[in-house]
C-alpha cells in the first residue's frame, strides 16, 4: 500500500468518451490537491481491438490491454475504478470499428463471419472475446451496491417527474404460469465438498448422453429447473383468450437479450400460439424459408419478402386474419405498426414493466391510445412482484416521488451468481430425463422432460454469497436502514441460500440492525408500505432481482434508473464505481458532429466520483479526499437544484457547460468548508475566478455550438482533435491551468 | 361441584323451538347414559313477557324467568348452556305476541306506544327490556370462539358450494376514505387507575357542555374518534364520479343495524350526495314532509305519497333525472327496482361483501345482470381487509372450497368490548371541540369538530382482554394452529391493546406455539396465503373483526356462516354453545302450519351439543360424555355425507327425519366404539332397532306431511300439541322409550 492513491478512469466510447475529455481536467484540478492521481485506462471498442492484435501493429501503434489491466486490478485491495458506459458491440458495430481502424492505418484483419481456415478461426476467436457484453464480466468482481444518491433523491422530491394516474378500476394485471414453469420445478443442492457433477440426458430407451461436466466448489449451490413446453403453450392460449374476453390488451415481457437461450424460445412459442392459424397453414413453407418464430413475426415478414407477390399477399392476409380472433396487442411503435411480438428484443421486462406501472398501468395500442393491459411474463418466479406492485398501485394510487422513500439494492452478482442467463447450461429438450449426477453416480436432481421443454442449471458460488451478506450488513449499518433479504420460501434455490445467509449473519455484528428474510411478495409489499410512508428499505437480492429492482424502484422514485449510484465493492477489497446506465448514446455523437452540442449528462460520473473519493478518504485516511467527496456531492446537489444539467437543444447549456458549473460549485463548496482551511484557501481563488467569469465562460461554451464539429474518427477519434472540440473555453482552461 | 352435570337447553321461538321438541327426546336417550341431565329453560319471547308480569298472572300461569336464571348461571363455573336462535323482537312482533297471550287468557297489559301515565311508563319500561337484541347481552358473558367443525369442513371439501369465477381483469374494488375518517383520527388511552372521565363538548365561545360521565375501571381502554362530515361528503362525490368515469357500479356497504347511530348518518350523506340535485331543489319541502335521508331514498317515496299527483310526479321525475349524472347503482332487488340506497338495512357489510367476493366480485345491476362494482365502505379501519381479499382473488382466482384451509376466530366480545355500536357515546356534532376530560380536569383526548361531524368513544375493559389472550393461547395449543392477533400498528386503540396482549402472553406458556401480532392487511394476507395452501390460521381479533371475519371466511369455506361452531367460554369458567345463525325463521313455521313440513336444519345443535358434551367430559372427567361427544361428531359427519339434512320440499326428509338419522348414526357410532364396552352394549340394541325400522320410521315421518298442522299458538304454542306434531313416528318413539 502506498499513501498516494490512483483512481482509474475508464476511457470508453461515443458520448461518454467525449464527455470525459471535458470533465477530467476539472476533476484533476481538485484531486491533485488531495494527492490523488487519475489515470485513464482505455477499454473502448477500438482500444480492445488494437490490444487484441499487437502482432499486426508497429510499435507506435501498440496499446496497452486496458481491460486485462483492469481485470488484474480488480484483485488488488487498493483498486479504485470509475467505469463509464461502453459499447457492447454487435457484429455490425465491430465491423465498422475495424474498417475505421484500417482506414487510420492499423493493419488489423477483417472479421471473418464464416471462417474456414485455422487462421480465420483464430481471428474470429479473438474478435468473439470483444463482441457483446465483454467488459462487465471481467470487471464485476464483486457484488452490487446500488442506491439513489441523496442529491438525486432531493432533486426528484423537489422537481418530481410525471407519474400516470392509477385507477382503482384498472384492469391491468400481471399474468404468469401457475404450473409447469421454472419456479414450480426448481430443485437445488449445495455441494458439501468440491467435486464434479455431470449434466445428463437420458432418452426414453435409457441411453445416457453427458451434456456437460461441471467442476463445482465446496459450498457451491447448483439449481436445476424445467419449463414445460405444453404448459407454456396452453398458458399462452388461455391468456390470449382471457384478454380477448375481458377486452384488455395483451403484452409479452421477457428478457431475450439477457436470457439469450431460454427467452427467445419462450417468445417464439408466444408468436406461434398467437398466429397459430398462420403457422398451421404455412408451417412447411416457413420452414423452407427459414422463418424463425423465436425472432418474432418480423422473421415472417423478412423471409416472405423474396416470395412472389401473390403468395406474399396471401400470407399477409393470413397474418391479418389472425388478429380477428386475438386480443389487441400492445405496440412498440404504433405509427409503424410494430407490435409487441415483432422482435424479441424490443420489450425488455425490467424496463417495460416499470414504464407501464409508472404510466398508470397502461401501454400503447395500435391507435396510439393508452389502454389497460395483461402483462404476460410466463415464468412466475419474478413476475409475481409486478402483480404485487400493480395491486398496490390500484389500492393506494400511483407512487408520489415527492414523498416516497427509497429502496436501494444490495445484489448478489460476483462470480456470475447465475440465476438466469446460464446459457451454457440451458437446453431445449427432447422427451426423456434431464438429470444432474455426482461423480459416484448418485442422481442429485432429476426432471422428466417432454419434447420442447426447456431445462437449465445455474451455479452460485459460496464466497460471493458471504460477501453479499457482509455488504448487506454494512449497508444497513452505514445507512441506518432496515435490510430485507428477498428469499422466497417456496423456491428451492432461495432456501439453500437462506441457510447460508442465516449462518453468515451469525458471523457479523447485527446488533441494533433491522434485518429480515422475506419471500418476494412479502418483501416488496413491506418495502412499498414503508415507501409510501417516506421510509427507506434496503433490498438484498439475487442477481435477477438486482437487475429488475434497480430499474423498478428508481423509475418510480427518480423517473429513470440512470441516476442511480452503482458501486461494485470488489471481493478483494477494491471498489468499482459504475456510472449512468443507458448505453453510450450514438445519437449524442451525431448531434456533436452536426451541431457541436453534446447533450450527454455526466451526472453519473459526478456521483461515482464522489463515492470513489469517499472510499479514498476512508481507506487511505485521506481527509482531503473525504472533504472533496462531501463537497462534490453538495456541488452536484446545487447543480441539480439550479438546473445546470445539459439541455437537449443546441445553443443552450450542454455537457461542457454543465461541467463548468460543477467545477464552479465544487470550488465554492470547498472554499466554504471549514474542516480544512488550507484546502479552502487553495480553492478560493478558483471559485472566485470561475464566478467572476461565469458569463464569459458560458458564452464561450455556447459560441462554438451550431456548426459541425470534426472529431477525426468515430470509434477511434483523434484525442487531440477531441480535446480541442471539448475544451473550447480559453477562460476556463486558463483558470484550471492556474490552479494546477 | 356435583358429579352429575346439567346441560341447559334454551327453549326459544318459531322453528328452533319446534325442532327442539323432536330432537331432545333423542338427545336425552344418549345423555342419560352418561348421567347428564338436560334441562329446558324458556327464553322465548312469550316466556320473557310472562316472566315480566308475574303480578298479572294466577299461580298456574306464572313462569320462571328463564333469562334471569341463565344470566345468573353465566357466573357459575359449571354453566353449560346450549343457546338456540331466538326472536329479537320488533314492536310489531311484541304486540302480536301480547295479543296471542291475551287470547290464551293471560291478563297482561297492552304495549303502550305513547305512555302518558306513570303506570303506562312503567309498563313500557318492562317491555323495553324485552324488545330487540335482549338475550345476547345477558348471556354473552365471555369471549367468542368460532370455528368450522371438522365434519362441516369435510363436507364442504367433498361437496363444495358454488364459487363465482374471479377475472384477473376485474374492475371491482373496495373504496374507502384516506383521510377524515374514524381510523385517521382515532385516539386511545388506558386508565392507570379506576376513575370517572367526562365527555365534553366545548362550543366556539368556550362554553362547556358535559355530555356524559363515564366511570372507568383500572386498565380500561377508552378510545375516541371523529369522522369529518365534509370529507365524507367529498369522498362520496369523488367516488361516484370515479365510478361513473370508469363504468363500474357503485354500491354502499355499511352496518346501520349494528352501528345504529353512526351508520344511518353516513348512509344519509350518501343519499343526499347521490341525489344532490333532488335535495337541493326540494330540500325545504322534504323537511316539511319529514323526509329523513338516513332512512334512504325510500323515505322520499314514503313521504311524497301524500302529495298531489302532479307534485309527486315532478319529484319522481327529478329523482330519475339524478341517475343521468350518476354511476349505475348496485341493486338489492332488480325486479322491484330497489337500489342499494333505498333503505339502510338492506345491505349489511359483513354479509354483502363476502357475498360479492364469493360471486367473483360482482353484484346485480338494474337489468338483473352481474357487474363489477366499486364497493364503498367509507370508514377505512376494516374496509382495507376487503380490498386485500379482492386483490388476492384477482391474483390467485376464487378460493377453492375443496382444498382451502380454515380461519377460525377468537374474538374479543365479553363485557361489550366496544369498538363500534357504542350508541350511548356517539354524537352528531356542532362545530367546536369534543373532548374527554379526567376528574382533575386534564384533557385526555380531544378532537376539533365541524358541523355534522360524527364523534364517538368506545370502552374496552381489561378482564375480557386477558381472557381473550388466554383463549387464543388455548385454542392455538388445542388445535396446533398458528394464531394471529390482528392489531393494526397504525390504530391507536390496537396499540393500547397490543401492550396488554404482549404483557399477557408472557403470563402463558406459549412454548412451541406460533403466535404473532400483525396489522390487518398483513394478517389477512398471511391467513389467505396459508389458506390456499390448505393451512389453517386462527384469527384473534377485536369485536368488529370477530363479527366480519366469522362471515367472511365461512362464506368462502363453507358457503354459509350458519354452519360455524360458536362457543362462548364464559369469563367465570362455564360455557355457552350457540347454534346456527340466521334467525328463527318464521317462514319455516308457516310451512309447518300449511303442510306439516319443517325444513329447519338442526345441524348447529348437533355441533353445539358435541362441544357441550366434550366440555362435560373434560370438566367432570366424564369418559362417557367424551365418547358421546366424539361419536356425535362422527354421526354428524355421516349425516352430512349421506345427505340426510332436511329437504326444502314437503314430502321429502324434513327436520324430524334428519333427527332420526342422527339418532341412528349416533347409536351406531356408540355401539361401534371400543373404549367403553358397557356403553357400546347399551346402544347396540337401539342401533339395531333403528336400522331395522329405518324404512318404516322414515315412512311414518313422511306420511304426516302434506296436510296442515295445528300448533295451538304461534309465539306461545301448546307444548303438548307441538309434541304430537313433532313426534309422529310411533316406532321411533317406542324405540327411544325402550332405552330410557
Amino acid at each position: 500500500m502506498t499513501t498516494k492513491q490512483t483512481i482509474y478512469y475508464t476511457l470508453t466510447d461515443e458520448a461518454p468518451s467525449l464527455a470525459t475529455c471535458s470533465l477530467l481536467p476539472i476533476v484533476r484540478a481538485f484531486t491533485s490537491a488531495a494527492d490523488i492521481d487519475i489515470k485513464i485506462t482505455d477499454i473502448s471498442l477500438a482500444g480492445r481491438i488494437l490490444a487484441s492484435f499487437p502482432d499486426n501493429l508497429n510499435d507506435d501503434q501498440k496499446v496497452e490491454d486496458g481491460l486485462a489491466f483492469l481485470g488484474n486490478l480488480t484483485q488488488d485491495p487498493d483498486a479504485n475504478i470509475i467505469k463509464l458506459p461502453n459499447i457492447s458491440a454487435s457484429v455490425p458495430q465491430l465491423k465498422a470499428c475495424i474498417a475505421e481502424l484500417q482506414s487510420q492505418g492499423y493493419d488489423i484483419p477483417d472479421f471473418p463471419e464464416d471462417p474456414q481456415s485455422e487462421a480465420d478461426k483464430e481471428i474470429q476467436a479473438r474478435y468473439s472475446k470483444i463482441l457483446g457484453s465483454a467488459v462487465n464480466p471481467v470487471l464485476r468482481e464483486g457484488n452490487s451496491d446500488r442506491r439513489a444518491p441523496g442529491a438525486v433523491k432531493a432533486y426528484a422530491r423537489k422537481f418530481p417527474h410525471s407519474m400516470g394516474k392509477w385507477s382503482q378500476a384498472s384492469q391491468t394485471h400481471a399474468d404468469y404460469m401457475r404450473n409447469g414453469d421454472f419456479f414450480s420445478s426448481e430443485q437445488s443442492i449445495t455441494m458439501s465438498d468440491a467435486g464434479s457433477v455431470r449434466i445428463e440426458y437420458v432418452d426414453p430407451q435409457g441411453n445416457v448422453e453427458v451434456k456437460k461436466e461441471l467442476p463445482l466448489e465446496k459450498g457451491e449451490v447448483l439449481d436445476s429447473m424445467r419449463m414445460s413446453c405444453k404448459e407454456l403453450r396452453d398458458f399462452f392460449e388461455a391468456s390470449m383468450q382471457d384478454a380477448k374476453d375481458t377486452g384488455v390488451m395483451w403484452s409479452l415481457h421477457v428478457k431475450a437479450t439477457m436470457m439469450k437461450v431460454s427467452h427467445p424460445i419462450v417468445f417464439g412459442h408466444a408468436v406461434t400460439v398467437f398466429y397459430k392459424e398462420l403457422f398451421e397453414k404455412h408451417g412447411e413453407l416457413f420452414e423452407e424459408l427459414g422463418v424463425n418464430p423465436n425472432n418474432g413475426i418480423g422473421s415472417v415478414y423478412d423471409k416472405i419478402a423474396s416470395l412472389p407477390r401473390s403468395k406474399r399477399e396471401e400470407i399477409e392476409e393470413d397474418i391479418h386474419a389472425c388478429y380477428e380472433h386475438r386480443p389487441k396487442l400492445a405496440m412498440v411503435d404504433s405509427a409503424k405498426g410494430i407490435t409487441n411480438l415483432h422482435v424479441p428484443s424490443d420489450v425488455i421486462v425490467d424496463a417495460s414493466m416499470p414504464a407501464m406501472i409508472r404510466n398508470g398501468g397502461k401501454m400503447w395500442d395500435a391507435n396510439g391510445q393508452t389502454a389497460d393491459t395483461k402483462a404476460v411474463m410466463p415464468e412466475s418466479t419474478y413476475a409475481r412482484i409486478y402483480q404485487e406492485m400493480i395491486n398496490f398501485c390500484k389500492t393506494n394510487g400511483a407512487f408520489d416521488p415527492t414523498t416516497m422513500g427509497t429502496v436501494p439494492n444490495v445484489g448478489l452478482m460476483a462470480k456470475k451468481a447465475e440465476e438466469y442467463g446460464s446459457h451454457d447450461k440451458t437446453y431445449e429438450c427432447k422427451a426423456g430425463t434431464m438429470r444432474v449426477v455426482a461423480q459416484d453416480g448418485t442422481v442429485l436432481m432429476s426432471h422428466e422432460v417432454a419434447d420442447g421443454d426447456i431445462w437449465r442449471a445455474c451455479q452460485t458460488k459460496d464466497e460471493p454469497v458471504r460477501d453479499w451478506v457482509k455488504l448487506a450488513v454494512t449497508r444497513s449499518r452505514l445507512s441506518n436502514t432496515p435490510a430485507i433479504f428477498w428469499l422466497d420460501s417456496e423456491r428451492a434455490h432461495d432456501m439453500e441460500l437462506k441457510k447460508k445467509v442465516e449462518a453468515c449473519l451469525q458471523e457479523h455484528d447485527t446488533d441494533g440492525l433491522d434485518i429480515h428474510i422475506m419471500s418476494y411478495n412479502e418483501a416488496i409489499r413491506f418495502s412499498m408500505e414503508r415507501q409510501i410512508r417516506g421510509l427507506d428499505t434496503i433490498s438484498v437480492t439475487g442477481n435477477v432481482l438486482r437487475d429488475y429492482l434497480t430499474d423498478l424502484f428508481p423509475i418510480m422514485e427518480l423517473g429513470t434508473s440512470a441516476k442511480m449510484l452503482s458501486i461494485v465493492p470488489m471481493l478483494k477489497g477494491g471498489g468499482m464505481y459504475e456510472t449512468g446506465a443507458g448505453g453510450s448514446a450514438p445519437k449524442h455523437v451525431q448531434q456533436v458532429e452536426e451541431e457541436n452540442h453534446l447533450r450527454w449528462d455526466s451526472l453519473g460520473e459526478f456521483l461515482a466520483l464522489a463515492v470513489s473519493l469517499e472510499d479514498v478518504g476512508i481507506k487511505k485516511d485521506n481527509q482531503k479526499a473525504a472533504i472533496l467527496a462531501k463537497t462534490l456531492d453538495a456541488a452536484t446537489g446545487k447543480l441539480l437544484e439550479n438546473n445546470k444539467s445539459p439541455s437537449r437543444k443546441t445553443g443552450e447549456l450542454d455537457n461542457r457547460g454543465s461541467h463548468f458549473y460543477l467545477g464552479l460549485y465544487w470550488a465554492q463548496e470547498v472554499a466554504a468548508q471549514t474542516e480544512d482551511e488550507e484546502l479552502a484557501a487553495h480553492f478560493a481563488t478558483l471559485a472566485k475566478t470561475l464566478a467572476d467569469n461565469e458569463e464569459k465562460i458560458v458564452a464561450e461554451l455556447a459560441d462554438c455550438q451550431g456548426k459541425p464539429a470534426e472529431l477525426d474518427g468515430y470509434y477511434h477519434a483523434n484525442r487531440e482533435t477531441v480535446k480541442r472540440v471539448m475544451r473550447p473555453s480559453a477562460t476556463l482552461n486558463a483558470a484550471l491551468a492556474a490552479i494546477a
